[in-house]
């Protein structure tokens, strides 16, 4: 790290942050100039746990290095692979996560399932367990709707993404998926993401709206730092001031991730916007940016849904994204299955 | 609720949204014009539960009614009060929580609570479990630290505020605390929002970097409808480009939430602003703009703590700071203890 | 637009606005409800002109109809096509503005335009006005560098697309350029929008980094409203927490836009990112987002530019870039020239 | 400046920036680390100017001096004090700026100016020229405005306060006004703040919606280097996601930029705000947090304004505002006339 010293600082202030860094451990290098002294430290300790900052002497601390290691591109160069169920995700092929925002019913999830499954998609989503703004919505049909991905997942292949919100469903939400998703809300749940890096099952970890992608990449870190390597990054809309749509959609964020780690990236263009009109455009921009896979809401009815109908795709409308999505895979050199 | 149907849509679409709005129970008004057709609905449903906006001849759906109710000063005209050993809150007397960011050990806290004490503060701060941003800083002392606040609240007569970042660890916290915390990444963690709802402890709810105000409310309306009604809530910065500081600290959040609902607001100026330097001049303005308390940051010596020792005053500038307190207090009608 | 009155307005309140609105022209429809009394007012003015905020009985304005008139696709539904020198813009074919930041020398900015004509783009960008946050950085060759332009032109067939600054220096502007621009910082400068607006040129126009996309489009109406039609919007990001890239592009704007309006829609990935690396993907996903063109920084020697060197292709990554967005233009059903 | 060479990065990649940068006249201090090297470089140019990010071995170029110098208090201790018709800003003594958002007629210029002195306060507000982001609204009455505000003072002894919009109209502006006012969206209108920099006057420049605080000391700086040393600063909100209120009022830039720079700094909480409910509570928190003054937006009757009546406050609110400014200031150490 470096420690910018504030201008006309003494050198007993000067002494005073060196001593203090060299006792917890780090070799300096000192180097005083006309405006500004700055101080070069080596070591291991991240910045935040060092209190320089707290000496009035101190103008700014400067970290070196990232953060995260195990996520770090520096620690492993090439991508990787994440096999789960028969498919692979992060190689060439991209990949389809689609289905309804919630369970809602039997009848809905397996002809969402039918319709996913047709197109040529490889995974389920929907949500057993809700996280709702507001206490008076649905909730989820919790354990039952659990019950009814696995149904689906027999009938259909698919493999079954949904989101567990608690340490205490994990358990019985890890028996039924094939991969578990961490929530935006729950980004940085750091209780819950230490219980997930414990399960043998990958991981989707959604971008929490108001998360910097260093910030993102520390919550994989924490998930990998428990033992689970498996992680699948998700982009999915920042906060801003644009109100238009529901978030906006960091896409570059797709490739300075690439860039930064090695893990692979998807992209939910539909809960990032919030608006059905919008998530055919983005979810092939998604895919021209370099993302691994999407992430699409596709419901039988979606003006008849229990939880974000605004936001889900038609059959119809989907089955035309597949197609197009195909052609996009092509033109950057990837295949669908 | 109010629709505003898509320039031209046709009258089989306007049927369409009547019908489907009739069939929810909603009462219709409906008013055609030149540009737009407009449908009033009349009924209790949240919009985002209804469908709507899936439909293609919809332009857009805004809501009437506020969504939270139990929060809202419509619903309860005059202040919440909250009685808890031995002090009042949300009335006339402003109180001051304070102490170290998180329990390091025995004598770090001993010291903190008697200058708290001392100082004239009622309430005693520190994390025994902390969210860290990395895997590899400081985790806080748990159960042992719990029980060190305890031994504080016990040698000072200080109340003890202390955050709880999981449903699993609820009890012991509650056991252990005064009033119970939300962290502001945990403002919807709508399974923790559940269990605190059923303890018979008050909560301070801090407000999440990336909520709107409605958002906070409706996080408070989460706990309270699951029968805690006693929730104080507490503005602590909210994430926006402005990077010098490390959130925004959001003041205005203060006279608005007054006007919006019944329950007290604190405010956190230490953990909005990230830096020491600016909380005093922070923790005056927030009672000048009507907040029934704050939440400081003191440490008995900032530049040897483990976690955000950054932000935390010394014990003399905390000091002289409750001094300019006790004044600000007077000047907009209130009293400190 | 739609008036709610507080929760327990009387009747007097609710007179003496709807009196207001009947007094300045509206049509007025009054719904009393048991929570809250909406009148909706059928009328030409802004929302924003009536002072009905001001009155403390109001709760909440809400407008019905977009603000913009002559940039919306209801008042023009097909796509505004934009001929300048020879090229369609708006239409099937999709154009690539690119070039160096600012004009710096003869030799630089025709080895630059020299590349840019082989690589297949149709016109050139260059700054001889720079707006720079810094007094102390080079603020651009000015009438010398606008002269190199039109040499440029001649030299290469190339279309000239240059930043007007000053309503004073835009004559100029006008006469050496093909296309003016009005840059992102300027948006809202209405002094030279309406300048703008009498010029014969085409004008690109920057959405400013803190503009809704409904302030975007204002801004574009100013220009219409003063008699200049042919308006190019161009996205170059908005302003977020997210500090790793410059700003924040917003994407989504793209099919946005391209709903609400018809005017054609650019995107500018390097001011946007500011780190040349991620250019390219979010070049292709601008294509893929649908949009009309985008407009590239390179230069021949990036690391030598007296401007945004950081952000600038080099030759070699620009020409490998254009062989995408052929590739890409071809699979969303469109060309490149 | 420090620059932090990729991982791996070759001693070829190293030594070529280097020499880039001894060619351009730093000094080099090299350090050589197991991760990263590092290369300290002394000397005068802004990093910016120096194109070393578009080298692909360098993955950060950090700053170390801040960009501005004459705004910095670093170059002068003491702060400024602004003399202008007898009164001095940046003193003991706390002014209030108070006024209508647009001159609209003789009367109503009149009557607020007469209330406006009799409350105490010393400044007049008033615009003529009005950036409007509808070309539909009311634009002001330009010349006639400013001469009615020279009425205004000729009445009452208050010193003006008005907007410049262009450099074609300042010389006009600046011989009727006092202090001109540069606005929040020609923040960055460098060719106006150069302008502005030529004339007598001081300048009241407010923040821009988007700009962080180093940019808002670049603009002062603008100003400052072309020759005006009287700046005042004004801060008027930032634009974020929360949208209850028109921008979020960064209050704590009020000590900050009172650490960072020797420039009084007034807030304008009706601007920030949009709603005139919460203009006295934030107006008192400014004075609270170290404030040298507020701008205040009254209107005689803002139900009847033709611009920004929903954040206008009414005479009487004004008045009682301005008895409580009054205790306010004396709590801080301060005086109002």
């Amino acid at each position: 790290m470096i420690v910018i010293m504030r201008h006309k600082a003494t050198d007993d202030e000067i002494d005073a942050v060196v001593l203090r860094l060299e006792n917890i451990g780090y070799q300096i290098h000192l180097s005083r100039g006309v405006e500004r002294t700055i101080i070069g430290a080596i070591g291991n300790k991240t910045p935040g746990d060092v209190g320089l900052e707290a000496m009035p002497s101190v103008e700014k601390v400067v970290p070196i290095l990232q953060p995260y290691k195990l996520a770090s591109r520096t620690f492993q160069e090439e991508g990787t692979l994440i096999r789960v169920g028969g498919v692979e995700i992060g190689g060439d092929t991209i990949h389809v996560i689609a289905g309804p925002c919630a369970v809602e019913s039997k009848e809905q999830l397996m002809e969402a399932a039918s319709i996913v499954r047709s197109s040529g998609a490889t995974m389920l989503r929907g949500g057993a367990y809700k996280p709702r703004t507001s206490p008076y919505s649905f909730q989820g049909l919790e354990e039952e709707g659990l019950k009814l991905l696995a149904e689906a997942r027999e009938a259909t292949g698919l493999l079954i993404v949904t989101e567990v919100m608690d340490a205490r469903t994990l358990p019985l939400v890890a028996e039924y998926a094939d991969i578990v998703q961490v929530g935006a809300r729950n980004m940085q749940n750091f209780s819950l993401l230490r219980e997930v890096a414990k399960v043998d099952k990958p991981v989707v970890l959604k971008r929490g709206p108001s998360a910097a992608i260093e910030e993102w990449l520390m919550a994989a870190e924490h998930i990998m730092a428990g033992g689970n390597y498996n992680v699948i990054l998700c982009e999915r809309g920042i906060r801003s001031f644009e109100s238009y749509t529901r978030n906006t959609l960091d896409l570059t964020a797709v490739p300075v991730v690439k860039h930064l780690s090695h893990l692979p990236v998807f992209v939910d263009p539909s809960h990032a916007i919030g608006k059905w009109r919008y998530v055919p455009a983005m979810a092939k921009a998604a895919i021209a940016a370099g993302a691994d896979g999407v992430m699409i809401e596709m419901h039988p009815n979606p003006a008849e849904a229990l939880s974000d109908g605004a936001q889900s795709l038609t059959p119809n409308n989907f089955v035309n994204l597949m197609s197009d999505l195909k052609k996009m895979a092509g033109v950057v050199g990837r295949k669908m299955p």
